[in-house]
């Protein structure tokens, strides 16, 4: 008998696929012949189609962003603590559209997905994609959907960036933009945590070269390694603390190099985990898109002029406790935007969870973020 | 022609070595049938066999802290910056010896020995040494020179955990313990920097369960991933921005995995040398060591029952942006040894550099460490 869904949920819900159906010149000069684009929606789009909000992932994320797949379902969408009846994105209100990335591997065309040219995966051969180019294949799904203006765009860490850059983009497709734990652009700390991450998988003797489809096998120690490094960057020191403290798995030291702090053990399974449902050249290119993200830099570093551009309003949020982006860099995105003369409302959240805090049921948190979102203007008809 | 040194350097030194001809039973409960312990001194002991100073090393260090090996050589010892006549650890007064920990690479027995038993390097079979089995063995040297005092025992970071160990287990042979840039004992998040970093050499395919001398080969990209990781934890997110911002090698965007960002570019050249120049199986004990150390572990957890032990002064020192053991770290040793009732200066180093910072030559830091050391009486003859 399946389970109870929760009253707040947005129910069982079925991926659907968007085709581009032409060439697309991507920013690094390649261009892909066709692309696909997987999204799910949640909530109903009104007559007016003034009521969108589009979601926008962050590295690892998908378009399975809230409810469930099947009644049997372990787990719901990974940001369904705020999308929902009732919740920080009211779906009584919202049509919300999410989709999984281009380049990305969960549906959408990707590095796995089969090169039309050669029959094969693309594999490396897949063209680096940037957070403009998302943008732009963004506006074609919302193209396809006949919706004019986003009513908000809205993003944690790098889904941030997207919506940061989808204002400076297509300032009047976007009325609001919600950029939650994220930077103008990463410090060299944040892109060196990339690389080394990125290093453990080219490094993998079963990455060969990015060709690991056709060898029936994945760089698996490279994506744990990749997924541990970037679990600590998720976490606070104090989160780890209370979470973890010093405790021993079986409670007394043993003297070998075998998994022995809970830390460890956690850490390894969520490596494990993570390297059985991500792929590799995925990882790759989610991260070179981190790094290469900096919308100041085509208006002279001056990330105040590239800000000029939007008319959306602005909310920005961060957390007291996220090293991985942390508010001063917030900061950095509320005195552009205010030397830019643009309307943004600013909230750092006290919490002890670090950067993950943008996908938890942080009480402080999710009641800023539905006050803003439930001053947006729907006009209905 | 060889160079002119450097006139407030020890000059040229010679390693020495140290036999301890009797079996070891480690803390871990395994022996050690024999074992040696290579050192350098600098500076006179003097009659009364009072002035002597014992330097720790830390993580990836070695015996060589101070001057240099031939005429030619381009680099001084790791702690040139403050061991030298009128340098903080002032040559002229103090007789300095500084060893290469027993598991160590770089002279002292550890994994890469000969194994007595099997005519075979020890490999994975060496036994995990902790930072009391350190103490014990420096305590066998300490001996031999037939010093019964140490007027300090100085150390930075896993080195100044040695310095507070020596003051608990062997208080009445410390005069005083100088503890930088360390803690009481690892977190969480520390831990699980440890483990990552294990982790890539442990599944190095050139690992070989430990085995890697038999095979002509060594785990080279575990050894890098793992170096890479511990140099982001040794400078702070300021002194990265600083170093290198977000400066590209080559001027612009080359859409690709390559080395790209200057950071990138310095972090693989770190990796590279010492991937080149440490044993990954000491690299696994010496961060093993790092996890286990835990003094207040016998006193029921209390850091200050374990510290009335010392009859030592100590000075202890932090540095403002150090985040891999950070000033709250240091402070949690200073509470203790308040509420032990012992004598103790504490001083925070304001200065960008991170963790890095004590082997660096910051002025504030070097004049407050020579006004410590200067002020250590040392009894002429």
């Amino acid at each position: 008998m399946p389970k109870q869904l929760p009253e707040d949920s947005v129910g069982i819900v079925q991926p659907q696929s968007f085709r581009w159906d032409a060439p697309i010149t991507l920013q690094c000069g390649k261009s892909l012949p066709r692309y696909d684009l997987v999204y799910e929606t949640y909530g109903q789009l009104n007559a007016a189609r003034s009521n969108a909000v589009l979601v926008c992932h962050a590295l690892s994320g998908n378009h399975h962003a809230a409810g469930y797949h099947s009644a049997d379902d372990s787990k719901p969408g990974w940001w369904d603590t705020s999308i929902g009846p009732g919740k920080a994105i009211d779906t009584d209100r919202f049509f919300v559209v999410s989709l999984n990335n281009l380049g990305g591997c969960h549906g959408s065309t990707g590095p796995s997905t089969q090169n039309p040219e050669t029959g094969k995966p693309y594999g490396p051969d897949f063209p680096i994609v940037t957070v403009k180019d998302w943008v732009i294949s963004q506006k074609a799904l919302m193209d396809f959907l006949g919706i004019k203006q986003w009513a908000a765009v809205v993003g944690g860490s790098l889904g941030g960036m997207q919506a940061m850059q989808w204002s400076i983009d297509f300032p009047d497709c976007v009325r609001n933009a919600v950029v939650i734990a994220a930077a103008p652009k990463l410090s060299a700390q944040n892109i060196a945590f990339n690389e080394i991450a990125r290093k453990a998988i080219l490094l993998d003797p079963d990455f060969h070269g990015g060709h690991f489809y056709e060898k029936n096998t994945y760089p698996k120690t490279g994506l744990i390694l990749a997924r541990m490094l970037g679990h600590i960057t998720y976490l606070s020191d104090a989160a780890m603390r209370e979470k973890f403290g010093r405790e021993l798995r079986d409670g007394s030291i043993s003297f070998d190099f075998d998994v022995e702090f809970q830390v460890e053990s956690y850490l390894n399974y969520q490596g494990e985990v993570f390297s059985k449902n991500f792929d590799a050249n995925t990882y790759l290119l989610m991260t070179r898109a981190l790094d290469y993200f900096d919308p100041a830099a085509d208006f002279n570093d001056d990330l105040a002029e590239a800000l000029r551009q939007a008319k959306a309003n602005f909310m920005i949020m961060s957390f007291t406790t996220d090293w991985r982006f942390s508010p001063e860099r917030s900061e950095e995105i509320v005195t552009a935007l205010l030397a830019a003369k643009k309307s943004v409302s600013y909230a750092d959240i006290d919490c002890p969870q670090g950067h993950d805090s943008f996908l938890l049921d942080v009480p402080r948190y999710i009641s800023m973020f539905r006050a803003y979102m439930n001053a947006i203007e729907v006009e209905e008809n």
